[in-house]
């Protein structure tokens, strides 16, 4: 079976966006917990490099900026009403009674890094490192307001 | 500090693509996971559509298979050597005897996984669906002999 590793289980929870809404609470903090890890691993090296820690290569900068990029829209999919518990979260349930200002977050965070992405192919180093400071400051927006730790 | 979310600690391990042979195999264990769970919640709604389970949603399948396909790149960084124990994997020590093979069966992804993306775009629920079953099977080529489960 050339689709053997597609259990009928798991597709009857994860079926499609409209479905996303009946996903069990545990398979989207995973999926957005997991998200966030792939985020995180491809901005680490570019933090690094902004910050003067290992020497700046313009060619890695766009390509992690472009994944960073590709991943910002994947997020908001990952907080389905009533995921607020199930598993380890980081998730304040003020996402799901706020979730309009939680939902532009994301949009701010989206359009951040697209255009950290298409700055980052210009290779221009000072524009970089300054849309490089603006996009953090989407994460650090919605974190100090939505994530515990 | 709108950067306050990036630790010194984690940028320590993480850096750049040449210092990933440095990361800590429970870091590169970690991400890898999280990129196989993204890559597959964004593949069992294809898989979904693909088998009748839920109406072909043709921008939702191409929107999805356009996240698989730049997923798929992302995963090979994730194996550095010594990442076969150090936390949960089900990765056989296997891939780090064989890893020129390894690594073409991972191009083998990336490559079926990118006509994936071209031909959603087209529409053609047949070729969708020969293409779809042709990038499973790079799946499973991969899980059989180097996946533990």
């Amino acid at each position: 079976m050339r689709l053997a590793l597609l259990s009928l289980s798991l597709c009857v929870s994860l079926l499609s966006t409209a479905a996303v809404a009946q996903t069990k609470p545990e398979d989207a903090i995973k999926y957005r917990r997991s998200v966030y890890t792939v985020l995180l691993w491809n901005w680490m090296p570019m933090n690094a490099m902004v910050r003067g820690r290992i020497p700046f290569d313009a060619a890695e900068f766009a390509s992690r900026a472009e994944r960073v990029a590709a991943l910002a829209p994947q997020l908001l999919e990952g907080f389905p009403q009533g995921s607020h518990e199930g598993a380890t979260t980081d998730a304040k349930p003020a996402i799901w009674t706020n979730f309009d200002d939680f939902s532009a977050k994301m949009k701010d965070l989206e359009r951040e890094t697209a255009a950290l992405a298409s700055i980052a192919k210009g290779g221009d180093q000072a524009a970089i490192q300054e849309q490089f400071a603006k996009t953090g400051g989407t994460c650090k927006a919605c974190h100090d307001e939505y994530k515990a730790d």
